[in-house]
Formats: structure tokens, C-alpha cells, sequence
């Protein structure tokens, strides 16, 4: 094709990159977020329908042309009108917060800026406040001069990256090069009440089943650190060497707190590597109340700590900090020539996360920060554990609920029991699963239920800081009125 | 604590939720961002300077209070003074496309709305969008009735996600559960062609170096399908058990095509998984001038196709596709019971992906799909590979370049060599860096370097649509005044 012959973009092309345009797109759908943020406390939590419905709701016969009846502005109203709202202060089910509104602006410039970050020029601004929002949360957490680490993609990938480096540090041998075949297989002690990508991790890199020895639990569902010795023997037995201790702060089901500073002790004794998956719970590091629950916390070799629980950013933006920030580098090694001319430079990123293309989310952060303070996080931190507390409070003086333990952070496990009801067992079980379903059908709250010790049993996690005493009221409410 | 003595939030949690507040700066943050766009391609593509200098300009030390002089809306407008432009004419550097604006708007309601997508509850809008995506890509991909798959988190993710399929499905023994101890060490056969991710998921899943067996590529760094019985008699002679050819569509650095016929036919012939990493090119099935590229993808087990590279999507929206959908459950396959009740859940995405909670991001391209139309993106990627081939033309045409090969996609491999310069070899090499890192600091132009065949040569992914025979012709300018 010679110079001359290569025509102009279509119309089309042009006219979806007009920045007036955007402009004009950009103003509606805001007001569109802002009327639903207004209206977060009408109507129901959850709009119910059927996956069956909802696909059908949804086709996937897209036009060549626009569908005039589906411009974007049509679309994202129709999408505020279906999806699950977290902003309401009845909203008391996953682990998802609702987001900071102001992470929601600064997520729509990441998206258009959309600068990738594997290498720093292609992150100028990305790559320094990904660096300074990491280099706050492990001094946050206590960690050490030489901490570090980087931004990934959720908690399951974290947990994942943070294995490898455990992997590279702890195997005895080099499994990059040689593979898992070269050596005895490896293995993690941890509690089954760790996050079901502890597990996953360990079977994708290979270990199986054997690869997570159990670890058992206290009456309050936390890892018990006197069975560790007897777990480490397990693995031994097994002809496995044990690398490394999952602990977890808090627990998914419950928010329970492994006892960090006697695992750590074990570890330091046994040359095992301590990661601690604090997805969940690390941010009670925030606050002087509840500080206490991460003791220990700045003796684990690797940390999960998720942006997107209880700092109240958009999913998904994930922290993987080491106490010895070059760890950072053994959980991948190798080259791209088209990337980076040589390994260990710490301005480019990518070397350090599975991701190669990234989404701009420490500026997210980093903006949040600022804009907010410090303070407001440590408020958020308080105010949804306090929630917690007031919760499991009134179950305790309701006659006819029953809480399974003392809350450590913002989720609550409880059952309703009627005072002349069904005795625990199938009919108990039975009884919680069709109340959840009930209120998830009637929208008017939301909550889970979960498996504690085999029994059924209802769970909150309280991630809306506007939530109130009215709201805990309400929900014990459309409990009994379900039942 | 009693419920009375529950204290309501405090004032700066209620302001940060406040949706006034939310709409004035959404109003404010949407001007910042139409001015922007608008300015796309005036100044520099790249306002370069050096990481540290970039590190001190974005501290750390992160108040308690709001910084007064870092509100929200000036840390976006300094955010975007100092990124490197994607919407800019002469951006020519790494496959990373200036969003579609729309999606931009779309990701905002996403971050809003931070529906969770683990389980439809959490995403019952967010689910449905991410299914309809997922089939029109596989019909576009031709894939038979029953193929289906899932978004993921990046390519690098999706590439993982691929061989922990083609693991269950082929390994012959159950890894996830016995580990891979169990039996001989796997191994897929690649071109050395092939992106750094697939490298790095066979070493993750503990395979070594070994577990990625070379195969030959031909002049045109296209995988020969001639040297797969060799590689294939190697891999068995170090005692592997070869699962899986991996091919590129196309590959990274050069953008060539596979051949993708030959390669189904000897995996056919040999019980071999197909996976094909069409993150970058897969999309050349959206036109009829380029769908011959992609013959024989619709015999691929499993493909992956990242949404944002050539679907210009921001980052990151990975598909995962699999020939029979029902490999999807093969990669991960556990339980947990507060999410889950029971497995194969079609309405429950998190059964299928690593992540657990994702972000809605098949929600952004199923607004953009319907508000821009298919053909839109048709347009898009006709026109990136014309504007490529545009560029070949105008570099054969110039005495003082040297084209590596003629383009099959929208990448662009060159070198710059004055009529009397250095010779081949290592001071034509240092004169390819030198420009191309003289041309960054200038910040007028933005396109790379990598190594073909030992030697550095230039290369440009065209991803601007709206880039013109102008800025080619500024492109091989500023390399000659950059000599």
C-alpha cells in the first residue's frame, strides 16, 4: 500500500473518540451514579430475578449498527436498576464494600488513561503511587525497613503470588528451573478455615491435596498454634517438605484472628515461611482498638491485604507485601526482551506480578488518601467492626437468635432459633437456609449463610458504615417475619 | 455494648457517601477528562522523566486529615499531565489501546457499583452481561454450540487459567487432587515466539524449564508445524508427558500468526490440548480482510482473548474460551460453602475463575457492544492493521529503514540504517537504542525496541485509530533527526 491509499479513520471511529461527546455521555451518567447513590437507601437491597430470567433480560445478539434502544446512558440505567446495591445500609452479605464514591471517579480516569504499568514508562504516575500506597500499607502494618511489595489483581491471585515466593525462598531447591519433580513435594500448614484460594493456590502449583496439612482450630475458630508441631509431622510423615504457615487474619467465615505471634514463633524455630492471608482483616491495623488483633503481624515473611474489603475501594486491588521487599522478585524471574532490558529494576512493575498489563488501581488509592485522610479509613475500619459488636449484642439478649461466637471484626455468624422450634440438627439447618433464601427473594436485607463445625448457620459481614442500629433492628426483624 | 449505645457515623464517613458531593465532583472530574481527551494530541505523547524524579513528585507520607492541597480533583488533573497518552496520534508503543470513551463511563458504574460476581447474587446484572459477552466471542470465533467460557483478569491470568484445563483434562492422572508428584512431569510444546505469560504459567505450575519443549519458528517467526513431531519425540525422551501445543495469534513481538490448521492436525493425531493465546490477535475474526489469519481457531481447546487490547477496552478484560464449556469446571473444582451450595452452578462465575471477587467487566464491554455496535469494532481493527501495513509500505519505501518482515497484524518490526552507516551488527544495534530511547525522552513519538533473532530492532503496535499517514511519516522523521 503506497503512502496516498491509506484513507481517513471511518466516521464511526472518529466520532466514539469526540471529546465532546464524552463530555455530554460523562455529565449524564453521572447523574445518573448520583441519583442512585441518593436513592441508596430506597427500595430493595436486591432486585431478585432468576439467572434464567436475568440472561434472557440480556442477549447476546449484538448489531452491527448501535441498538437504539441500548445507547449507554439507557444501558447503565438499566444496570443501576438490576445490580445488587451495596451502598444500601441493609446490605449486610459479602465481604465487598460498598466504594468510596470518590474511587469510583478516579477509577473512570484510570480507565480512560488506561496506562498500563508492566514497565514504568507506560506508568508514569501509575508506577509512583502504586510504590507510595504500598510502601503506606506496610509501614501501616509494622513492617520493617526493606518491606515492599506491589499491587496485583485480587486476593486469590495475591495468595498465589506470595506462594511462589514462599516457593522460591523455602523449597530447598529450584523449582523455576527444575520443577516440583526435582525434590520431595512441598506443602503449607493451615486451617481449614483459611479462604478457599489458600487451597486452590497449593493445588494449582501442584502440591494436591496433601500439599495444605490441616492445622487444627480453637472454640473460636482460630488456628490452634499447639497443633502446628503435630501438622508439621503429618507433612514429614508424608515424605513432604513443609515450606510455609497460611495463617489467617481475619477468617472468611467468621473474621476470626489466627494467633499471629505463637505461629510466628514457629516458623522463626522451624524455618518456615509465614504468610498471612489478611485480605479481610489486616486493615484493623488502622486503628488503636483493634491493632491488637494483627499483633505479630510484622514478623510474616509475605501479607494479602485487599484494598477492596475494608479500605472501601472498587474490586480489585489487592497488596502483596514482604517483609524482605526482594522476595518481591523470586515469585517470577526471567526476561522479555521487549520489556525489560534487564531484571531488578524497580521501577518497572511487572517483574513482580503475574500480571503483565495492569489497571492504573494505586492511583485509585493514592487519590483516595489524599482526598480523604487517613483518618477516614481508620473511621471506616471502627465503624463496621462497632456495627458487628452492636449486632451480635442484640443477638445475644434476643431469646430466640443464637450467635456462634463473639465477633473479633465486622462479621457476625448467628441462627435464628425459635424459643418452641425445631431442635439443632437437619430441621435447624433447614430452617436457616430457607429464611436466608426468603429475605434474599424479598430483597428487603441481605446476609448469607455459611457452615460452621457442619451446621447451618447466618452470616453478616456489616461493609456499610452507614449502616445503623435501625438497620440491625430490621434485620432480626425480616428474620423472624421469614421464619 | 447495648443498642443504645451504638453512636451514629461520623460526619466525614456521611460526607464521603454523600451524593451531592459525588456529583460535583463527577461534574468537575468529567470536564478534566473531556479537556483531555480533547487535547489528545497536542504536546507530548510521553512527559517523560525518571522514576525517581516521578517517586519524589508522589510522596508517601499520606495525612490523617485531607490534604488541602491534593483534593480529589487535582490529583486527577496532575495524573493526567504526567501519563503517558494513549489517545494521542503518535502513541505507537506497547499493545494497550486509548479506551473506547464510553468505557470509560461504563468502568465508573462498574467501580459504583462493585457488584462482586462470585456468585450471581452478587452480580445479577454483572452475570448475565458477562455471559452474553462470552458467547458472541466465541461465535465470533466460529466455536461450535457448547463452547462458553469466562472473563479473567489479564491475559497472563487467562494463559494460567487455559493450562490448568488443559492439566485436567490431559494429564492423565488427577493433579489437582494427587499433586503433581503422582506421575512424570508434564510439558506443552511453544514457540519461543510465544508471549513471557506462557513461560511463566508452565513454571508456576511447577513444570520447570523443561515443561515448555521449543518448537521451531519459520523466517516469518510463525511456529512451524513441521518441527512438532521433533518437539514432541524431545519432550517424551526427557520423560515428559506432553499435553498441549500452544500457539500465538499472534505472537508479541512480531504479531505473527501460527498456523493454526497444521498445528490442530497434529494435536489432533496426538491427543494433544490445542490452546491458542490469541490476546492479542483473536480479534482479526471480527473482519472479513483478516478472519484468514485465525483459520483453525475454532479447533482450539481453549483460547484466550484479552477485550483490552484490540476490543479497546481498558485494562484488564481477559475471555477464556473453551471449545466444550464444560472445561471451564476442570481448571478450578472445589468448595465453599458460603458461596457455593453445589457445584456446575452455571449462574455462578466464580466456579470458573481464579479470582473470586471481579470486578463487572464484562458489563463495560457489553454497554460499549451495544452502544458502538459490532461494527465498530470492526472498523477498529481494520483499521490498526491497514494503518501497519501503511507504515511496512512507507519503511520499504525509505533507502535508511529496514523492515523485519510485512505485518500480519497491527505490529510493526523495523530498524533504522543510514545508506552510510554502522553494518549489521553491535553498533547498529546500540544505534536502534540509542534512538529509540532519545525519541521517549523527547516525548514526540512513543514506540519500542525488542530483539528479533538476537538482534534489536524497532517496533510499534499500532493501536490508535484515529493515527494517520501523517504521524507515520512523523514517526520515521523523528527517528532520522533522532540519528
Amino acid at each position: 500500500m503506497s503512502a496516498d491509499e491509506l484513507p481517513p479513520p471511518s466516521p464511526r471511529l472518529v466520532a466514539a473518540y469526540d471529546a465532546e461527546r464524552f463530555r455530554a455521555d460523562g455529565h449524564a451518567v453521572i447523574d445518573r451514579l448520583a441519583d442512585h447513590l441518593a436513592a441508596a437507601a430506597d427500595g430493595p437491597v436486591l432486585p431478585w430475578q432468576s439467572p434464567t430470567a436475568a440472561v434472557a433480560a440480556w442477549p447476546d445478539d449484538f448489531p452491527d449498527e448501535p441498538d437504539p434502544a441500548a445507547d449507554l446512558v439507557t444501558t447503565i440505567e438499566r444496570t443501576l436498576a438490576g445490580s445488587i446495591r451495596l451502598h444500601h445500609p441493609r446490605y449486610l452479605g459479602h465481604q465487598v464494600p460498598p466504594p468510596l464514591p470518590a474511587a469510583a471517579l478516579a477509577d473512570a480516569m484510570a480507565a480512560l488513561l488506561n496506562n498500563g504499568m508492566a514497565v514504568y514508562e507506560m506508568g508514569g504516575v501509575a508506577t509512583p503511587h502504586e510504590l507510595a500506597v504500598v510502601s503506606w500499607m506496610a509501614r501501616t502494618l509494622g513492617l520493617p525497613d526493606g518491606a515492599g511489595g506491589l499491587l496485583t489483581s485480587g486476593g486469590s491471585l495475591g495468595n498465589l503470588t506470595a506462594l511462589l515466593a514462599a516457593r522460591a525462598a523455602r523449597a530447598g531447591h529450584d523449582v523455576w528451573t527444575e520443577g516440583s519433580h526435582a525434590a520431595a513435594p512441598l506443602a503449607v500448614l493451615v486451617a481449614r478455615t483459611a479462604h478457599y484460594s489458600i487451597d486452590r493456590a497449593v493445588r494449582t502449583l501442584g502440591w494436591g491435596e496433601g500439599g495444605a496439612v490441616a492445622v487444627a482450630v480453637d472454640a473460636g475458630y482460630r488456628l490452634d498454634p499447639s497443633d502446628l508441631a503435630r501438622a508439621h509431622a503429618v507433612a514429614l510423615a508424608e515424605g513432604r517438605r513443609p515450606i510455609a504457615v497460611v495463617a489467617s487474619a481475619g477468617s472468611t467465615a467468621t473474621g476470626a484472628y489466627d494467633p499471629l505471634e505463637p505461629i510466628a514463633d514457629f516458623c522463626a524455630a522451624h524455618g518456615l515461611w509465614l504468610h498471612v492471608d489478611g485480605a479481610h482483616g489486616a486493615a484493623a491495623a488502622l486503628s488503636p482498638l483493634h491493632a491488637h488483633r494483627v499483633r505479630g503481624l510484622e514478623r510474616a515473611d509475605s501479607i494479602v491485604w485487599d484494598a477492596h474489603k475494608l479500605l472501601a475501594m472498587p474490586a480489585l486491588c489487592t497488596a502483596v507485601l514482604y517483609r524482605d521487599a526482594e522476595h518481591a522478585y523470586g515469585a517470577f524471574a526471567q526476561e522479555a526482551s521487549y520489556l525489560f532490558a534487564r531484571e531488578r529494576q524497580w521501577w518497572n512493575l511487572g517483574l513482580r506480578t503475574l500480571e503483565c498489563t495492569k489497571r492504573m488501581m494505586g492511583s485509585i488509592v493514592y487519590a483516595c488518601l489524599r482526598a480523604h485522610g487517613v483518618g477516614w479509613f481508620r473511621d471506616y475500619v471502627e465503624r463496621v467492626f462497632a456495627l458487628a459488636a452492636a449486632l451480635a449484642a442484640r443477638l445475644e439478649a434476643a431469646a430466640d437468635f443464637e450467635l456462634a461466637l463473639t465477633p473479633e471484626a465486622n462479621i457476625v455468624c448467628f441462627r435464628y432459633r425459635p424459643v418452641s422450634g425445631p431442635m439443632p440438627g437437619p430441621d435447624l439447618d433447614a430452617l436457616q437456609a430457607a429464611v436466608r433464601t426468603r429475605c434474599r427473594d424479598r430483597g428487603e436485607v441481605y446476609f448469607l449463610d455459611t457452615l460452621l463445625g457442619g451446621e447451618r448457620w447466618l452470616r453478616t459481614a456489616v461493609m456499610n458504615p452507614l449502616t445503623t442500629g435501625v438497620e440491625l433492628d430490621a434485620l432480626l426483624d425480616a428474620i423472624r417475619a421469614a421464619a
